[in-house]
């Protein structure tokens, strides 16, 4: 049981539109032997996930703001360098939240901290396909999205963490699916999963050239939308959307770092005469499905039904690059930090 | 059996933002005898309702247009007359869509005309408490609102024929109830029906004024929103939403006679992190709940627990001007126009 240096990374200032490099703060801090209850970790990956933008503002959420200064958080996994936990074991795989860092020393509740089983799978993984993108995804086509076979589904966002894994679920239950992402290479990737059509959104251009381009994939319209985006995506599935058609609102990275309000879709008028359901979701609402979700990725991953692909940035050095690279589309399937 | 004169109306153009008397053309026509299988009917009421709006653009939708030059249709009810089908007799009172006119000669199906219980109701509640709007509001806040014991409501469109009766059955499940009407002696009305709070949305003036007004009537939020009305209403309800709020979406009369498409609510975002259901609906789809909506109203009245209000125009020539009086706030309760 020793003390370790570890790297960490705070907010600096409050972003204001896209995060720039200059908002983010590094330092490096000592990490002591852990005292009675508690256990030091090093990290060996992190995540960052859309969803990070909205702690960096300050106001009422869901959870709690990021505060200037403090270190900030997200997923993480590692193993366990030290512990005086009765749980816990040197060597132990963990998941928590203690992210942004390389190593840490605390109570595992204090950091949602949690064991992870060795089920075979690559240690990421569980901040992926096997983790929290992977059960948004799950929850959200499932449950919110309420999927049937045979349904035709359009996936915004397809090519990243969550929408490559809605898309595969979809496929699996026998939908018709359609994708959405930005540039030739994202498309590939799409298209890779098994997808029936792929649009790609910076060609298509916007609300008319979206319509256009659903119309030709899908002459009947569609049942299910899983909306990553919000924007001219969400107007434009409102617009083709079947009667009783479901729409998952997972997130709107489209309006994540507008400093103005965007106007909400047009035509929203439409959910009346075609009697549609929007409805939002948090993972965190569903983790009673999380035991269904890990035995099902498994199987499905084992079978080679369900593929997944990382983009990975090398070093604590590069995490704030990686989660800016989110919000212009550098990411294909989940975006990562390897720390050790 | 012989045959009857009947004054009805027809389009004469389709209008163009808010309706114009124009727009409409009246005419007599013979209403015969009826042959094998019809019946004659002479109306007694019928009613004017804002989603025949919807119905006079051209437009692809949940009921076909109404066509220049055709009579128009809608609620109607009246006393056959004269009947050569085995299931109607002389005397029996029978609703049907074919308004706008005052006596017509057809096969029932053809006008989907069934015969009424004589419930001790005045013959028009069956087109308005007993009727559509009734089960619109009692569908609407129960199934799709989900309405729960306890439940803060919020309620646009409080004075109208489907409004005023989902704010009384809010209150017979003891929720809180915020109803808003746009004047005072429509404020007064609602009061009278005994909710919680009334905002005046006249007064309030846009979507910061009913946002304040509703957080000075619900401090904690709402947990269901009924819409009638969009626009304004419909941003400030998602905005002062409690988490796993339902909104209700009944119709959006504010948006009726836009000629062109106005924004949607621009804080649309929320229904992520507060997992807001937004969901459309229309009562045809929802006449499951027939038998048990008649058997509660029925018990409602007669206890007292449940009033309504009606707003009566005399005659067929004034029906453009009932139905236009709509969109004018004219009616508190329902807007009906008595044939004889």
């Amino acid at each position: 049981m020793t003390s370790l240096d570890s790297k960490e990374w705070a907010l600096k200032s409050r972003p204001v539109g896209m995060p720039q490099p200059s908002d983010f703060e590094m330092r490096e801090v000592p990490v002591p032997a852990p005292e009675e209850g508690e256990i030091q970790v090093r990290n060996s990956w992190m995540s960052v996930d859309p969803y990070m933008r909205g702690r960096m503002i300050d106001r009422e959420s869901y959870v709690p703001p990021f505060q200037i200064g403090e270190t900030l958080q997200g997923g993480a996994v590692g193993r366990v360098t030290a512990s005086r936990h009765p749980d816990y074991e040197e060597g132990d795989l963990v998941s928590s939240m203690a992210g942004w860092r390389e190593a840490w020393t605390a109570k595992p509740e204090s950091v949602a901290a949690r064991k992870l089983p060795e089920a075979g799978l690559p240690e990421e993984a569980f901040l992926g396909v096997a983790g929290m993108p992977g059960l948004t995804a799950y929850a959200g086509i499932l449950r919110i999205g309420e999927l049937k076979e045979g349904d035709t589904v359009f996936v915004s966002g397809a090519a990243g963490a969550v929408g490559s894994v809605v898309c595969q679920i979809a496929k699996i239950r026998n939908c018709t699916v359609i994708g959405s992402a930005g540039g030739p290479e994202k498309c590939d990737f799409v298209n890779s999963l098994g997808v029936d059509h792929v649009i790609d959104y910076k060609q298509a251009g916007g609300f008319d050239g979206l319509v256009a381009a659903l119309r030709e994939a899908a002459p009947k319209g569609i049942d299910v939308y899983f909306d990553n985006v919000g924007g001219d995506h969400l107007a434009a599935a409102i617009e083709v959307a079947r009667p009783f058609a479901r729409m998952a609102i997972c997130g709107m990275i489209s309006q994540y770092n507008n400093t103005q309000p965007a106007p909400g879709p047009h035509n929203i008028i439409m959910v009346v005469g075609k009697q549609l359901k929007l409805q939002g979701f948090i993972v965190s609402s569903h983790t009673d499905m999380q035991p269904q979700f890990v035995s099902d990725m498994a199987s499905w991953i084992s079978s080679g039904q369900l593929k997944y692909e990382e983009t990975v940035r090398e070093g604590i050095e590069n995490a704030p690059e990686a989660f800016i690279g989110l919000f212009e589309g550098a990411n294909k399937g989940k975006m990562l930090v390897r720390l050790s």
